[in-house]
């Protein structure tokens, strides 16, 4: 079985999601309907839909599982695009996945009501999900991921944070949301309690390994394939593993903090980009990255049903090895 | 019945709601914690609870529905104080019931993601609250509400906008909400259909005039009274009802056009504000005020219960005629 193979799988329930992803992003409201369209046809891998659906297939109880588990997998996605427009409002990002972002085109206000709009037509789907577990684990994960998006401001060119830091910071915005998805997939289709419990810390621990694999593209990916410049995150002083690795690195260490600061230009971008590849920082992130996915891999046996053991593996594996 | 003895009445349940926003307000993260609670150390009448709390009395079925009317009366404040929040990065308000905003003291991105925060602790309660067609109406009621709040964006400085699109932009930004706390209210101590529905409408004709008074009292209340200063809606070209009233008078209307535009000064906005008080703009304002109101305590008497007709009766004609 390929990566292929399992998006083949499951490809009707994922039309199923776009579907329901354009209905909802559909308003009256001309801004936030342009916006909010301009974001789906940007496309992205809809991987949170396609862990919930996975998860979602552990047991099928009722008959209209599959619609509802379609409308949990369409909420994660809308909360995760919902994010992605307020961090561009942070992150003065002019592209995402090769397309202006809904800030550059629309203005920062516009970029904050279309994320807020998404995050209640996400709530809207939970409600018809109607599911009062499935409703509490998520809201608490929303107002997690809130927290660690402020988090990322606080940290941005405090060269002075730890690791544990950057860890911490990855987990509410990205691996958090992939757990959930995972967890609560499982949960619609009335898995057992022990698979739900494994699924969730496999989705951690693969949205770790995710987030960690993205930080390490951000310094060796091209325009081209990654669909935004080289040396983003440092551009906008989001410090990540590969950085804080070669700030630790003697000689390089001082001339990379003296290289990232607000206001400094293309440049000196570039030349921090090249300090970074100069030292062990992509090693060290490749290396964690694998441990966090032999983790994933390892959890994953104790889940109950193979196939979906089999497909989560074969889609974690592919993504993770992007860089690799 | 005055005023006070109706507040005086639901003091013990208004302070568990306050318990309860206290209690949500705290995050670990201290920008957040500490930004939520100025925000609710600024206070405000609380009067969307207070609207839930007594239309959730209407009829008491459950033992423990005073307990989740509250949290619901909590969930309520706590999205109108996400919306001010974000409403003030819009607005680039500095002040705020007579204090520093969010905004102003902590920065647009930290109010933004201040305001994400106490919305997913807002769905947090709702979730607690556990009850599928409060969750419904209520996420329903958030999509309407960023509508409405991306519509005021379109129409800063313009002119060309008709009453209505002033009443619908007013009826999304404020009506809405109120609407829904009366109705959610009533829903929850399961009231009748009827009743629901009476109290919905009665919660929307209030909200109306609440914000046309609001609207007047920006040209005629004094820092000191309303906590900010006199003509902040024009100063950000938010055209209320007065200024398009006084937009359509002869001789005035092309002076008032010229003066409010983006980058105008003080002078030009104080100018303006006189030049309005010379129309017929506040009086048109509070002749629609007063009729929104006579329509709210129409309405009201269609509900079955009197100790709620009195209540909420006293309640709104005071608010509603702070200004007249």
């Amino acid at each position: 079985m390929d990566f292929h193979s399992v998006y083949q799988r499951y490809r009707a329930q994922l039309e199923q999601v776009e579907y329901i992803l354009h209905d909802r992003a559909a308003s009256q409201q001309t801004v936030l309907a342009e916006a909010s369209q301009q974001l789906l046809d940007a496309g992205g891998k809809r991987l949170r839909p396609l862990f919930a659906l996975i998860c979602g297939t552990t047991q099928q109880l009722h008959e209209d599982s599959d619609d509802r588990v379609s409308k949990l997998a369409a909420a994660l996605e809308l909360t995760h695009m919902a994010t992605l427009v307020h961090d561009d409002v942070i992150d003065q990002a002019a592209l995402r996945r090769g397309r202006p972002t809904v800030r550059s085109e629309y203005g920062n206000l516009a970029a904050m009501y279309t994320g807020d709009f998404l995050f209640a037509r996400a709530i809207q789907l939970l409600a018809e999900v109607d599911n009062p577990e499935v409703h509490r684990e998520m809201s608490l994960g929303m107002v997690r991921l809130c927290q660690g998006e402020i988090e990322q401001i606080r940290d941005f060119y405090n060269w002075d944070q730890s690791i544990k830091t950057y860890l911490r910071r990855i987990e509410r915005k990205t691996a958090l949301l992939i757990a959930l998805s995972c967890a609560l997939g499982a949960r619609m289709s009335a898995a057992s309690e022990q698979d739900i419990s494994a699924l969730r810390l496999f989705g951690h621990y693969t949205g770790m390994a995710f987030q960690i694999v993205d930080d390490i593209l951000d310094f060796v990916g091209s325009q081209e394939v990654v669909g935004k410049p080289v040396g983003g995150d440092l551009r906008q002083g989001n410090l990540t593993l590969p950085a804080l690795v070669a700030a630790q690195t003697p000689n390089v260490g001082r001339r990379l903090r003296g290289l990232i600061h607000e206001g400094m230009n293309q440049d000196d971008v570039l030349e921090a980009v090249s300090l970074v590849l100069d030292t062990q920082g992509l090693h060290v992130a490749r290396s964690l990255a694998q441990r966090y996915l032999d983790k994933a891999l390892t959890v994953l046996t104790r889940v109950s049903d193979e196939r979906v053991q089999k497909e989560l593996s074969v889609l974690t594996q592919f993504v993770a090895e992007r860089s690799f």
